[in-house]
């Protein structure tokens, strides 16, 4: 596929610009039966819509979902299930002045180059608007995944800049606008604050966990489950790097402590992230992903025109100052679609393999990735 | 497909296992007219093969490579080129034990837990042997992406366990067993002979930059050209973490850093690794990974068999301490797949574009990622 | 893909329901710089309407296209083209009592089997209601292969039910309801009255030929371009059979007539119908497909339902009695987008090639296939 | 994929040339456990094996298969089953001198302009003998889809040039060098010597049945079951057209008749060839193929060479004069690829689903296509 379709067996194939009349989805493959209704897509939208706290873009949009098609008396048909968005909030002139100027660290000079022309209103494809289809999509794989194999999918702020955020409870994660799993957020508050007052921004890493994972999902090169996931991640506006399990972390590891003892109980250690030769191991599957500051600033920075001449360039508009804020529902969706992606693989070519699992699996719920 | 072929438009099929007969791929989609022999493969196959140094395994393979198709008269037609590597120092008895014992860190539990059945033979499909095949695919996407861009792609080792290694030249690299930047390895050698002496073993940071890299490869979203990079390196066996340009050090940088300005003459900095928006900049491109250590340890560990019941594994047998050593050339080989892919896709869907590069793209030479 | 994505370089996903609230489809890949307007793709669309006369289905559509994105400033950008149409003359109540009822030659029955429940409102997704989104997507590949090629697709009826019809003119097949290329319909329309008077329906040969084909496009096994068409061609509702050039006639032709012989000047004949090898020629592409009878009749047929007891079908709503009235319109977009799909094959792989043709290529303006 | 990979959850990768060292394919997603020897797939091999009579090439090869990886103890593992075919009775200087000329009716013309170079010993690529990899690769779906509902996939010739054949019985088929279904095939020898003696050619018809279907096979739109059945049939080489069920029959057929009536036993006519809507009826599956006449021949034709001069062309060396005598297993193969194919997606996306059977399929064991 040209670039916009994820996946084979439950492929969700992306449209849309941040400014255009709408965005949307069609997820192909979607399994039949499975009970469907534009609610259980909102709560995930929700969790991602801007504008929801003083520390995102105040750019003001329902991102309510329309479905088209796919759904028949409130049950998923097995036929495409297409979803609609209609953006609402478009400020198209807040860009005019853009189309001839390549912003630092934005895809303005990359599309230009590659496509000969670009559409400049709001980032136009390159937007993280275009997460929102995919949070949507995510959230039908969330629903069929939980309800197969109790997987739930959950992500966490593990730091904002340069404030590592310590692990204390799930529970707080979805109490604060940052999806921080700690109770006390002002410290993260003044930070934000004060990176807007200077009129810059701020990267952050994002914590994702999924649960109750079938052991078996994947398959060994090239398409391992960790590869998949990596993709998936990367695909993320803004991610610049993935790691699984121990991550960076193994490279200074001896293998007498990487490898992870497995008793009759279960796995000692979770090293491997829930992925060994490429395939799940039914425990947690563990992945943090690093995302860059928001390109997006007041401040003034060099570039150039069109024409190649220097430009000074200074980002007003409506922009998140830490795109890592609202990226916890994004890369849950990614994960949820790369698992359900998985679990059909492993239904076509496995369906008769029968090996009852040796333990019960272990769950993530009150450790640190 | 079911995860053996990677690529569409240049799609590399994997075959093989560590003990069977032979390893080998077949290279679909290689535009026509390239001057291929085998000895333009067989280059990058002895920089990956193994008993070249006493720090890596000692199993013989010349990793001879033989092309069944595809080449006529010394130039490709365009048509399937196989490729057949034979396994010639199979010693299948050293595994013949292991059938029944998942080795920690090891796929055996996973293999078994999805197949039904595996073969333990060295690993059998797991095997970093696996690797071989992609090297030889790599070294035409590598010969093409030359002739048509001038692409260089080199690797190097950045860190060996716990001893980051700095870059001194690239000269170095190819001179020393460990793909080090570095004029003298003594370090690096006596820290390895310690680890085989205790019985362990260590992992490893691999950095790949590819240069002259035209602009505009890689398509917005999910194919972004991060994406399948992220892919193709946590693909390769025992990878646990990926990094594009600042990597995972960009979530404590500030926008007004992060960001690469832009002045008529380039880039001023690479944060991006060459990569904005999912599509090429022409910058180099900067890829980092971690590998894991090497699985296979003579130290004791605890495991159970496949009735449940709690062993003690000891691995001996030949094994790589640090699979990292010879990761280079693999690392290489899967950017170089992947620029190749992008570059056909590229030509493709804009091959009638027009625009003028602004500026001559900078090389890498003489820093580091 | 689950099947309802035509095409890997320009991949069109189709979606929708026959009474759902909107059919349409997402076009990945189309080149970057197209003039696209709505216009351009209604006309297609408009051949292909219901309710134009008497002689096909009068459900009312006005089967009005709107471009949700992948435009700007009336130019593709290269990103997903996603096109919707609003259906607006449902009347599910038509179909409830079929809920329960298998129609013959219809796909009640496979669908339910299949997907363990189905949207019975006009067939739901197996409706040729779903061809529409495919009329607009091939517009967009007819309009960028001419600008490219000055290629030309078109079809024309070579029979309805028993009635042969002759080639006349290419000039009167836009000039009737039937796409026929006679200058006299009247044997036709007769035909189609006493149909309806019974109460059944009648099958139709379609002739699809394309003029200005490049040399060169398909690939030799097992996308072979004619490969490609028959699987386009059999993917219409009701198709039973493809023919590529002279088809079944080849069964008896010996090889010193079928063998197209060539002159300086070009083929002398066209027995391969523009294909050789799974190869273009340049000749034109001659393709013909059988369309069945219309499934849904006055006429009582015997069936059962879902509980396994015999039931009779009577089925009344609106209905074509003759689906190959409107399938030439079909057939040229699914023609349309196999060429555009090979094109961009080609030039990914092939773009190096530089290979003067030795001829120009001969036109079917005056022939039949 | 480049056009070599057929299929996508069982994905076969073919590669070779006629007169290269060695065919082959892969097969990446077969289900492990399965038992499989080399003799499971000699026995097609051998049944399409040339020099068995003398209506066939007289070339000489064995056509033994390598099984070189995927298959441990006996048992498929899950991971890919790469298949090695020597070609031994290669005779390169019978072509040589065919590099500069275009022989009627051959890709040699296509793919010089395709490619810019080719293969000419033997046609290369372009060459039947590629069938023998997609006959192998068959076998192993074939058993698969036996094992699992008991699937027979058999064919005959229905046509030899100008000559019907009646269905007699199916216990003929193999009992003559034709895969006639007729006790006394000394007409179609004494045809074939006839042809033998002018140096000419004819073509074929072939009928291929699938019994034993499971219901629920293949997707709405575009990848049909009967769709992805013409993809396969026009791939193979010289067909020229593709019937399922009634195929062009079913232009002139009433919807009275053509519609296949239900009765709590079953469908009392199979004109839909066992498919509707592009799903699987549970009936048998029937498909009838056309042959073009082998374009090698001893009678003088007309052509140009490279240069664009007129030249005459008569081939010698070894062909077959009705290449639709051998096409029969290749037919079956492809199609047995088809439902593998599409068993594995039904597994994948509707493996929930739990509908009991109406009525028992019906078998085609005494009656034509």
């Amino acid at each position: 596929m040209p670039g916009s379709t994820f996946g084979t067996l439950f492929a969700v194939t992306n449209f849309g610009e941040s400014h255009g009349p709408a965005i949307g989805c069609v997820i192909d493959g979607c399994p039949p039966g499975l009970s469907l209704s534009q609610a259980d897509i909102q709560i995930d939208l929700n969790r991602r819509r801007p504008g929801t706290s003083r520390h995102v873009t105040q750019r003001q949009e329902a991102d309510q979902v329309e479905i088209l098609s796919g759904v028949f008396e409130g049950k998923t048909t097995g036929t495409p299930i297409a979803l609609l968005i209609r953006n609402t909030d478009q400020r198209s002139k807040d860009y005019a002045n853009l189309l001839d100027t390549f912003r630092p660290g934005h895809a303005d000079y990359t599309y230009w180059h590659k496509y000969g022309l670009r559409d400049p209103r709001g980032g136009g494809r390159s937007s993280a608007r275009l997460t929102a289809p995919m949070v949507a999509a995510g959230a039908v794989a969330k629903k069929w995944l939980h309800e197969h194999y109790g997987t739930v999918i959950h992500g966490y702020m593990a730091a904002l800049g340069e404030l590592p955020i310590p692990f204390e409870a799930w529970e707080h994660v979805e109490r604060n606008a940052f999806f921080a799993p700690i109770a006390d957020v002002s410290l993260l508050e003044n930070y934000m604050d004060e990176l807007r007052k200077v009129g810059d921004s701020c990267g952050a890493r994002i914590n994702i966990v999924a649960d109750q994972i079938p052991v078996g999902l994947g398959t060994p090169l090239f398409d391992k489950l960790d590869a998949q996931i990596a993709y998936a991640m990367m695909g993320i506006n803004a991610v610049k790097g993935v790691e699984i399990g121990a991550g960076f972390g193994s490279v200074a590891q001896k293998g007498s402590t990487h490898g992870d003892e497995i008793t009759p109980q279960g796995f000692r250690s979770n090293n491997a992230g829930g992925v060994l030769g490429g395939i799940s191991t039914g425990q947690p599957i563990t992945v943090s992903i690093a995302i860059k500051p928001t390109s997006s600033i007041r401040s003034p920075r060099h570039s150039i025109d069109r024409a190649g001449n220097p430009v000074v360039v200074e980002t007003f508009g409506r922009h998140d100052p830490c795109v890592g804020i609202r990226a916890t529902p994004i890369a849950e969706a990614m994960l949820a679609l790369v698992l359900m992606e998985q679990a059909l693989w492993q239904r076509a070519q496995c369906a008769d393999v029968q090996i009852s699992p040796l333990f019960t699996t272990s769950l993530s719920n009150n450790k640190t990735v």
